[in-house]
């Protein structure tokens, strides 16, 4: 990365951070090399995705690929009875592995928060208040957080008697937004009739509060949190910027409940994500709920660049 | 990583990169990871020491263990025909394989800088005074550089008759100052009088521009390029901060000339370090004379902790 685009990445950097260290999150640095062990009680499937290497005890070490997880094992084995909640942050990159032929980066620059200790729509409120800040004074001025629900999917899928073992390709299938291919795997299933028409609409909801009242029945318990959450969003002023999502599945197993993607719409891909993950604590011996958002920094970046290029420099806004 | 100490280890950064900024020195990043080759070419012994693994083609990554290497390929490949000299700086982690029983971090955060295509001792006055400044911006009041060369030692060894199979072993004893390893290395060669005499003592001459008269014969080039370095370092007013140090030999094996080792006297261990490296760029195509340091952040915090230990706040400096 030569010196043009890193003054403006340290730029974006030292924004986000002016922001997180306003609102009292303190930062936080975790080592790149994790024990694969440690990374698999956070995410039985994330492990084992990264660069895999052995220590002198011959104990397999991997690049981190996220933050969240050192971060909450961090937490309960170094901040023992510190008062909640515990505000965190970081700025470090992380590392996935890249099939052949893709052209996203095996080593990306993460921004993020953690807001450990704070329960539901209020946690959620300020984690997502908070970013929607932070973008606007690293310059951006279009971005948008799409808010879904994690457990949504999985309940429904439970409730139309989709078996447990059927359920995750189901949600992965999702999680790439292919609806074909969901279709035809609940059909595989031999579901049929309103159920499946159920399961492939619901999905494909995606707007502002009206698109909460539509939804009851065995996703009632979400729908009410959605709906809570937007009030308090409303309160602190941020509720047009958010866009409710029911098609929303993140593809990290540890979220429980409000799950976030960040976008702008200068580009067509997420430049972050994030929701809560009231069980990952516990895993590590602090049981505690927690949620967060990650920032991909290089795309935030290219999402500031193509707003300029949208919207030249001294154009009304 | 706590909050504390990353604020700390924060604020020292950004003023470091505010200096280096000044001074024109453009922020860099390269990857973490890097092909073995790579390193190979810019330093043989150096491959193989740190963590490695395979990609998908077979081919071994190693977690970099410097920025120096990655930086030269790099101005090699992107910097094309950019005009010289070329200022560079960087923030970032590396990484060393560290013995069982060594208290040193596997992975340490480094901030340096490279200045690329500006010969001799203009250069290393440059990078010199630089890196003094810094530190003084970083809130530290004690700080010295020492300043020796790397050639010098392999040069006397050579004129003495060492077979260059035995040099290596014998300079790695010197970069550890082990001089009772060194006389028994020396004795076994079969070195006595006058020239084992000389092998002994010049390395231990340390002190202002007056031992650079103790020195001549075979290292008369060295003495000469250190006595304009002096010379250079004194008409920006810096040189009562230098202390040239005869045997100090960097264990790099790619330091040509020059070789700068950054103290704190208030703790017992170097804080940075660096050197010429002029056959460096050549090996990845573009042939430059080079010069560098860089500083292990967390130790420049541990000195400028330990400085205000010893000075209280408010006490004369």
């Amino acid at each position: 990365m030569l010196p043009d685009e890193m003054r403006e990445l340290r730029s974006i950097s030292e924004r986000l951070h002016g922001a997180f260290d306003d609102a009292g999150y303190g930062e936080v640095w975790t080592p790149t090399l994790e024990y694969e062990e440690v990374l698999e009680r956070g995410d039985q499937r994330a492990a084992g995705a990264g660069f895999r290497m052995l220590d002198d005890h011959g104990r397999v070490l991997v690049l981190r690929f996220d933050m969240t997880i050192p971060i909450a094992r961090m937490v309960a084995a170094r901040f023992g009875e510190s008062p909640v909640p515990i505000r965190l942050c970081y700025f470090a990159h992380s590392y996935r592995a890249v099939g052949k032929g893709q052209i996203q980066s095996r080593e990306y620059l993460q921004a993020g928060v953690e807001l450990i200790g704070q329960p539901g729509t209020e946690g959620e409120a300020e984690v997502v208040s908070l970013t929607l800040e932070a973008l606007s004074r690293a310059g951006l001025a279009r971005h948008r957080i799409g808010v879904g629900d994690g457990s949504l999917y999985r309940t429904l899928l439970e409730a139309s008697g989709i078996p447990d073992e059927e359920r995750m390709p189901l949600l992965e299938t999702l999680s790439r937004r292919d609806m074909v291919g969901l279709e035809v795997g609940l059909k595989r299933l031999g579901v049929s009739g309103e159920i499946l028409e159920m399961l492939l609409t619901l999905p494909t909801l995606r707007g502002g509060r009206e698109i909460l009242d539509r939804i009851d029945g065995p996703v009632d318990e979400a729908a009410r949190n959605l709906r809570a959450l937007h009030d308090r969003l409303d309160e602190k002023g941020v509720a047009d910027r958010v866009i409710f999502d029911l098609g929303l599945v993140r593809d990290l197993g540890y979220y429980t409940g409000a799950v976030f993607e960040v976008y702008d719409p200068a580009v067509g891909y997420a430049i972050g994500g994030g929701g809560r993950y009231d069980s990952l604590l516990g895993r590590f011996g602090r049981d505690l709920p927690a949620c967060g958002i990650a920032l991909d920094l290089e795309r935030v970046h290219a999402a500031s660049a193509a707003e300029e290029r949208l919207e030249p420099e001294g154009s009304a806004r």
